[in-house]
């Protein structure tokens, strides 16, 4: 344990050598009243891959988490956050000064309109609840002045190579890695597959575990972003 | 651990032996979609110490528990569950020929009425959710021909007393542990404070571990299981 924390701790020669990565993993909450919430499937096994291994590759890595069971990853400066807000609060204060943001999270993508001050009483068969955007985390950086590179994520049930394209373009990424949910692939599995999207390019990065894809995917990104300059 | 289980696995002498009691623990997830859902701040952690105390005191146990990060205690039957409809399921299968039923489990109130089969797409501003009234797992067995001695938790953010006795009365239970919840008591927390009821009675447990606490409850369960023909 120590002689990892020492390890972490020393300068690593890497392709991200130099750089400062901040990385969002996990789900997010939104209290419907002090006791429930809404919230979503992503164990965060993704994002803190990619987050060990863009250390691994010489980076500063920042983590900002929701609620996970995963211990915090050596050498790696972890955020607990809980809600989508909190999370963009975050990432905002972190990016100012980072040069690739990667967004593994599953920001939630609604909250409760008006939370509740005390636990709903189950008075009545029916119960609708009204629900607003909550922020859109990747697409609120894209949007700022003079962004990262910025790499997201797409789980889709369905059209996964138009909705990833989509929202490459439409939240202003630099790369998009894309992957099929459900059938038993991603959610709070070991092993999941990608596809990774550019402004004129494609790679696939087939079924392994999610620690080695995220090597790979730390290697693609490093790659892209020296040659961003460039083209 | 082989000790333990080989331990575990021996019959006990203690207030409880020879009866089979059910417990249930953690929350449950009702899906809105097959990525988000609908739970709860349940950590389990209470269901799960009343189970291992309720196997200290001799009882044969089974667990029916929704989604929690808490290993199985020795000698404990585990029936993993998700949804508040498979819980009562599982507890209605179990219950048959169990002499004490304990539900600990924060079970959703509410389901969605209509499971979307696809990831809902955001592509409006505001959305409602609409919901229906999920089983109510302890009223259902109190209902039932012959139920088992009931014991229900009551976790309330006002009124406590009020709200416990009216559930004790309205689920035909035989005994109610109320908390009271917020400020930093109860959910995800390793102590806990609780006020049991029942008919003509009524017991202060103080704040203490869960573990400290489930021991005592178990006593006072037992006292009152067996003066149960008496009253």
């Amino acid at each position: 344990q120590i002689a990892e924390e020492i390890y972490a701790a020393l300068p690593v020669e890497g392709v991200l050598s130099g750089l400062k990565v901040v990385i969002t993993a996990g789900p997010t909450r939104e209290a419907i009243d002090p006791v429930r919430f809404i919230s979503n499937r992503s164990s965060g096994k993704m994002g803190y891959a990619v987050a060990e291994a863009a250390r691994e590759a010489g980076a500063t890595v920042v983590l900002v988490t929701g609620p996970v069971q995963i211990p915090t990853p050596a050498g790696i400066e972890r955020v607990p956050v809980e809600t989508a807000d909190q999370m963009l609060a975050a990432v905002q204060k972190q990016v100012a000064d980072a040069d690739i943001f990667i967004a593994a999270a599953a920001v939630s993508d609604y909250k409760c309109s008006e939370v509740a001050c005390q636990k709903i009483k189950k008075t009545s068969d029916n119960m609708t609840l009204a629900l607003s955007r909550a922020p859109d985390v990747l697409a609120t950086i894209g949007r700022s002045e003079s962004p990262p590179f910025l790499v997201g994520f797409a789980a889709e049930t369905e059209n996964v190579e138009a909705n990833a394209l989509t929202k490459l373009n439409s939240k202003n990424l630099d790369m998009i890695a894309a992957n099929k949910v459900g059938e038993g692939l991603a959610f709070d599995k070991d092993d999941n597959a990608l596809t990774l999207y550019w402004r004129g390019g494609k790679q696939e990065l087939t079924l392994n575990s999610k620690s080695a894809l995220a090597r790979q995917l730390v290697s693609v990104i490093a790659e892209r972003y020296r040659s961003r300059g460039k083209s």
